[in-house]
């Protein structure tokens, strides 16, 4: 038998690793709070037949994971995405209270090819509003995303701006481009392949020069109020005012320079209908952070009637990466412990573990020895660990009820009664 | 089409239960890190090569969501419990620090027959020691549970110890019992059928009226050092007394009178081989709520050496049942909103939202209107939510830059200045 393998594109994550990922998600966790977004949890698994024919072909025939249950003889997909359940569960609970503004993170499962920041099995912290099809609500998780990027100190980033109705109206409306699909698949290839790229793509769907011009001379601008000025005096269909105005509603409520308007921005989830956005910082060059928009469809497919929602994704996998890279993050611990407490020969231990016990009840996170070590053994371990504080505790400790502490980043020693010993070691630590 | 379905067994958490189900999981969670346990996430899902053969057969070939992946033509499996990964990821990283103590918290599937508190996907909570073969890594486990049930206010509860190699000592080489599982397995039902029906099953197995009544004899008693006395007094074999000498040093350490040596404990899991443990509470009855062991033989099985290894899995879906059914947990809240802004008519809705971004840069959970309802319809739907807290934003706020609070719990009004609005809250709320 060779090595146990993992799945091709799973992963595991050690505690040095996951130490990180619990502080970044809780952060993002609080955040969500914050906005007035509450939890919920949707099933891992879905019936094939509910999830079919509401995401598109390739998320569908490539990209899911989906098998039969050789039990029920139903037939089962793992969740592609947090949307999708989401708008089941919507779909099937009338008596939710509208707005209905929930988070979830969670893990999600994608049969992409496995290459650097992409993996089969990751996490999605995603939060959605259904039920008001107002600005607003699109606003709020601008200023969420903004203010998540603010909070890891990535304050050099663009929201990119866009509407799915307005590129119908400016596409398909005045410009009289029967299928845009194939267009607005070229144009979201702008950010890689540039404007010549696209240019390229776009002759080859049998555009004529004077078209690819107008095209090119509509997306290239990006910008705020003027951007939108301009386009209401182009075009002047009630359809395109009505998403302009939207959209300068938003940029009223976020109020923030780092929103621009984009019209190069399309956003490839079949589902969005009104306003999309996402967000890409400067360096790394590692894509979007994040991304969201209106789906007002989405809801009634499962049935019912459309219920309109709005919704954004941090992508926070790339976000770890970035902070990484950007060394705002490091990974310097590979334990929680506050402190390790060593007992110094045999005669002390059940008196160590009194002490372990003691700091355990006043809240620290402690350690101590489970493999009857020499105690500068148990100094080595703690130090693998990474943990601050060691509580040496021998004979002379035991007989005077203290214990003898020793800050490994400071040097200072401190000795001190058991009974004072969790008071003295928070103010170690500084807490 | 119908109305989408679930899959059989599965379940969703809306706001109203994740909020109970986060504060219970964050406290074990936190209990873990105090006892010097480190967070860890496994794949959900493995090899089916890997997993096979080291869970039984009842588990493997019933219980598993086995399913070929189309694209890469392997057999894939959903993970059935922590403890298997946590082996696999030992048996494959030679580097990791022993010992190794890590807490997964997840998913996990398998495929039972739904019925009241047992569903195919559920959550586990567990912590393990990796790496010692000592019984104070077994006690701090049993420490550690015991805590859990005094955290959540379950302070009547029994802490059943054995040790799987006590069994196999009396019954294998004592009782010369040839093929003891069967024996085990009737045992192991002692609490649901009583000793008529254990008695009844064992007579099944063509056992004499003696030694029926010797074993009956031997499961009785449940003590603690008493009861350990009289084994090494009756079986005075090496596998005896190593076996109860283990037992006695947890004993000393957890020093809890609620722990009970009770041979009658078995435990399911073909892959235990020392001590094992099992909680149970007097009432509600619904079982046990924590449980573990010592499996020091399954890494090995990976294809590696052997590795020592000890755990606990806390029971998180029967302790929150439990807590509901007991009055100690309430489901009370839709939302973890402190404050609802209220905006009073159109022309202050700029300024609400000024002061929703205010007091969530202050760290407040906040919910403002997000449907352009009266003020009337917006105060209905944060009495819905549970939010305790008003936030009134009219006119006369806007111009004096102020906002009045109402406090829903104790009707208290109170206007401040915005800047203050942060403090203040703070104060109504206690914190």
């Amino acid at each position: 038998m060779g090595e146990p393998r993992l799945p091709r594109g799973f992963r595991d994550f050690p505690p040095e690793i996951m130490i990180l990922r619990k502080e970044v998600m809780g952060k993002i966790e609080h955040l969500f709070q914050r906005y007035g977004f509450d939890p919920m949890e949707t099933t891992s698994i879905e019936l094939w037949e509910t999830v079919k024919g509401k995401l598109g072909h390739e998320a569908e025939n490539k990209l899911m994971f989906v098998f039969p249950d050789f039990f029920s003889k139903e037939w089962l997909a793992l969740r592609y995405d947090l949307t999708m359940s989401l708008a089941r569960y919507v779909a099937t609970h009338h008596d939710v209270p509208l707005p209905f503004k929930r988070y979830q993170i969670g893990r999600v499962w994608r049969h992409e090819e496995p290459q650097k920041g992409r993996y089969r099995e990751f996490w999605q912290c995603d939060a959605d509003t259904v039920g008001s099809s107002h600005p607003e609500a699109d606003a709020e998780l601008i200023l969420l995303i903004a203010e998540a990027m603010d909070m890891f100190d990535l304050r050099r980033f663009t929201v990119k701006l866009n509407d799915r109705s307005l590129l119908a109206a400016i596409f398909e409306k005045e410009l009289g481009i029967k299928d845009p699909i194939p267009v607005y698949r070229a144009i979201d290839k702008l950010d890689k392949i540039g404007w010549q790229g696209v240019r390229r793509e776009l002759e080859a769907l049998g555009m004529s020069e004077s078209m690819i011009d107008r095209i090119g001379e509509l997306i290239s601008p990006s910008g705020s109020e003027d951007v939108l000025d301009s386009l209401r005096r182009r075009f002047s269909s009630e359809q395109v005012e009505e998403a302009v105005g939207r959209l300068e509603e938003i940029l009223f409520i976020v109020d923030d320079d780092r929103v621009r308007i984009d019209l190069s921005l399309v956003r490839g989830l079949d589902y969005y209908t009104g306003p999309i956005f996402e967000l890409v910082i400067e360096r790394p060059k590692i894509g979007s952070l994040a991304g969201g928009g209106r789906y007002d469809k989405l809801i009634g497919k499962y049935g019912g009637r459309d219920v309109p929602a709005t919704g954004v994704s941090i992508g926070v996998e790339r976000l770890i990466d970035a902070c990484l890279e950007l060394g705002i993050f490091k990974l310097s611990r590979r334990s929680l412990s506050d402190v390790y407490v060593i007992s110094i020969g045999e005669s002390s231990r059940s008196y160590a573990w009194k002490v372990a016990s003691t700091l355990r009840k006043g809240g620290l996170n402690v350690s101590i020895d489970l493999m009857r070590r020499s105690h500068s053994m148990q100094r080595k371990h703690a130090k693998k660990l990474g943990v601050r504080l060691l509580a040496f505790v021998g004979e002379k400790e035991m007989s005077s009820k203290s214990v003898s502490l020793y800050d490994t980043e400071t040097s200072e020693k401190v000795e001190c009664s058991l009974s004072d010993a969790v008071d003295r070691i928070r103010k170690l630590l500084g807490r």
